[in-house]
This record gives C-alpha cells, sequence and structure tokens, in this order.
C-alpha cells in the first residue's frame, strides 16, 4: 500500500524540518512546502551534510514547493501539516483558502507561545486556541487534526533517536483524528494519546508551554511527557 | 526531627481525603479543617473503615477542626494546604485573612475546573490561574506555591498504592516551592518538578484538564503524567 504525500507548510522551521526527515525516513513521500521554494531548496539540501553523525541514511529525497503548489499537488488521502509559526497562519491561510482539496485533511502543530526579551508567553488567542483560531479560518470542507504541539524541536530534529514519548492528538473528525495518530505512529518512540474534541486544544497548548518552563527551571531542552495510567 | 503539622482545608473532599491519609502515612501532624467540625469529624472517622482492605494501617490519627482553628494552631514551619473547591476559595480566603501567621507558606491545590451537563470547562480567571487568583487575596506576609493539581483523586485517595507520576510545582518563593516539593516527596511513587514562578500555574491547571480529557476520552480514571527528559 503506497503511504500518503505529506505536505508540510512552514518546513524549513526546526520543528517542519524535524517532522520532515523523519517522515522521510519512514517512507512517506514529503513536499516541503515554503514562501521561498528556491531558498527552500538550498536548506533542505544543506540537511544531510549539516546534521552530521544523527543522520546516518538520507532517506528519500525529500521535495520542495512554493505553498499553494504543495498543497495543489495533494491527492485524495493526502496530508498537509501545518508548521508555519503561528503568528504568520492567518496570511497563509488567507493564500491557500481557494486552493484546498474538498474532504483533505489538516494537522495543526501550531503554537500560540512567543519569546519576547527573553520571556515567554501564551498569546491570548481569541477562539480559545490556535487550533480553533486555524479551524475558523480553513474552508467548510476540510478537516483538522492538532498533533506534535509538544514534540522538542531539537530532539525530533536530531536525526533518527527515539523521542520516547507521548504525543496528543485531537480533532473535529474522528478520520482526522486517526490520521494525526497514524502520523504520530510513523516516528519511533511517539505514541499518539486521542484526547477528543478540537476544543481540547487549548490543553495541550499549555502542555507545550509547561515543557518550555520545564526546560527554562532545569536546563535541559528536550522535556517531553508520558501519560501514566494509560493501557 | 518532627514533622511539619499540615492544615488541610477541604480536607473532606476526595483529593483533601486522600492528601489527609498519604500526609498521616508519612508520619505528619495532619489537621483536617473544615467549615462543619462536627461533620467532618464523623467523615474522618469513617475513612479508615470505609477504604477497606485497600488501607492497612491507620497512620497516626488525623485532626479535625474549624478552618480558622485550624490555620491558627500551626506554628512556624508548618503549612497550609488549600484543597477547597476553588469556587469557595473566596470566602474563605476572606474568613481566614487575619488568621494567618505572617511568614506562613499555603500550598494550593485547587483547579478552575467545572462540569455542568457532563461537560468539562475551565472557568475563565481573570487573574490568569487558580493560584494568582488566590495569591492575590492572600495577605502579603504568606508565600503561595501550587503543587498536586495533576494529582488523580481516586488513586490518591486509594489507600497507600504508589502513585507513580510527576507533580508540577510553582511558586512565589523559592522557600515555599522547596516546602511544596517535600510535600510531594512525602507520597511514594510521586516526583516534584519545579517549573518557577506562580504565573506557571495556568499551565499546571491546563494539564488537570488535559488529564481529565484522556480519563474520559480512554475511559480510565488515573491518566496522569511523567515528565521525560529530566534527570
Amino acid at each position: 500500500m503506497p503511504m500518503s504525500a505529506i505536505a508540510i507548510l512552514g518546513g524549513t522551521g526546526q520543528q517542519g524540518r524535524g517532522l520532515a526527515q523523519r517522515f522521510a525516513y519512514a517512507g512517506a513521500r514529503v513536499i516541503v512546502g515554503s514562501r521561498d521554494p528556491q531558498r527552500a531548496r538550498e536548506t533542505v539540501a544543506a540537511w544531510a551534510g549539516a546534521a552530521g553523525s544523527t543522520v546516518e541514511a538520507a532517506g528519500p529525497p525529500i521535495e520542495v514547493a512554493d505553498n499553494i503548489a504543495a498543497v495543489e499537488q495533494l491527492e485524495q488521502g493526502d496530508l498537509t501539516v501545518l508548521a508555519v509559526p503561528f503568528t504568520t497562519v492567518d496570511t497563509l491561510l488567507t493564500e491557500l483558502h481557494s486552493h484546498f482539496r474538498d474532504g483533505s485533511i489538516v494537522i495543526d502543530v501550531t503554537v500560540p507561545v512567543t519569546f519576547s526579551g527573553g520571556q515567554m508567553a501564551m498569546l491570548e488567542v481569541a477562539e480559545g486556541s490556535a487550533s480553533e483560531h486555524i479551524r475558523a479560518r480553513l474552508p467548510q470542507g476540510v478537516q483538522l487534526a492538532a498533533a506534535f504541539k509538544t514534540i522538542p524541536a531539537a530532539l525530533l530534529s536530531a536525526g533518527r533517536q527515539p523521542l520516547e514519548c507521548d504525543e496528543f492528538v485531537c480533532g473535529d473528525s474522528a478520520e482526522a483524528r486517526r490520521q494525526a495518530a497514524a502520523l504520530v505512529e510513523l516516528l519511533p518512540g511517539a505514541r499518539p494519546v486521542d484526547v477528543g474534541a478540537l476544543s481540547r486544544a487549548r490543553f495541550i497548548e499549555h502542555l507545550t508551554a509547561l515543557a518550555i518552563a520545564v526546560n527554562r527551571t532545569h536546563k535541559i531542552h528536550d522535556a517531553r511527557f508520558r501519560v501514566v495510567g494509560l493501557r
């Protein structure tokens, strides 16, 4: 069975890069979407070399396209991952609005956290969470799930090291949640934990802030979580 | 070294009961504070029998007092645990305001979560979190830390079963956080994780909501968390 293609918009950021590489290692067709495909192509070409010894094998080549072209070449069953900074989603979603295939599935990995003057803060989001904000800006026919919001970006982009963590999934349809969970399962050592409706994204996004607080208090970089008492 | 006395206000609720019993098992002097000490005395007397086989030994007797008397009999180095429902803290803190010893330490375990019509919701708290709301209503000379906000109440009150989880601690002074962490360490299998300033309580309180979402989605009762990547 051929695996879905995965378009990662904002795929050259640290989190996007980690997801792109890990999905490629798992054998998926990955298309990195970018505002500037020429620069993105150079960035992606530099990954294998820059990562050094942590990347033992390159995996299948990662494609690059502008954001609209990345979304337009997806077929039924393919997935779009939204990995741009939260502050840029409005512009991106306006641009993409008419280009999403009806029935397509979007996975939101954004978190409304900012760093200003060395302080971490959560942005006030009128809809309650980044995911609900994004839901309000997607075409009705597109299904949305949240995932990978608490994954430590540095560890994610450090080659193939097992992640050893749970990743929380929520969404506005069972199918979107199922697809998001399947993406989590592509990453060695990551377990998807379904928490239900999309409105629960606010709890997951606060957990990202808690992970950052743990990192800062204890001078570590990869705080992440396991649920105890499940299964 | 004699252990601090611990006054648990709202100590007859499920979470208060679990903490009272577990601190008593650990050898601490525990005073359950209540609005209605007569009824509380009956409740506390019934605990050992009601818990059945999960409670192998009673531990030292748990004392009962009205809330003001519980706080007034504390000495330097003793602790007050605030385990009343969040919706009742304003009344309680107004009542107690002039009775706190200067320099005393309060541990807040409340969470601004409500259940209405079977739906879980977080209350909007103007200060950002229950802990900051409480901070604004305590005398200046009292130090405040948050702890035990994500501890599963059912497991907590099930005798001496090890908890196998991390409990997040934050607070407005290093000493309050240290004392809160020491309380966590009284519970077998619980590890305190300091996350810094009291303003981080909002992240911890959302984690409680996430635990409830996990419980409801997976029809379990004791979802809790371990941090991976720490130590």
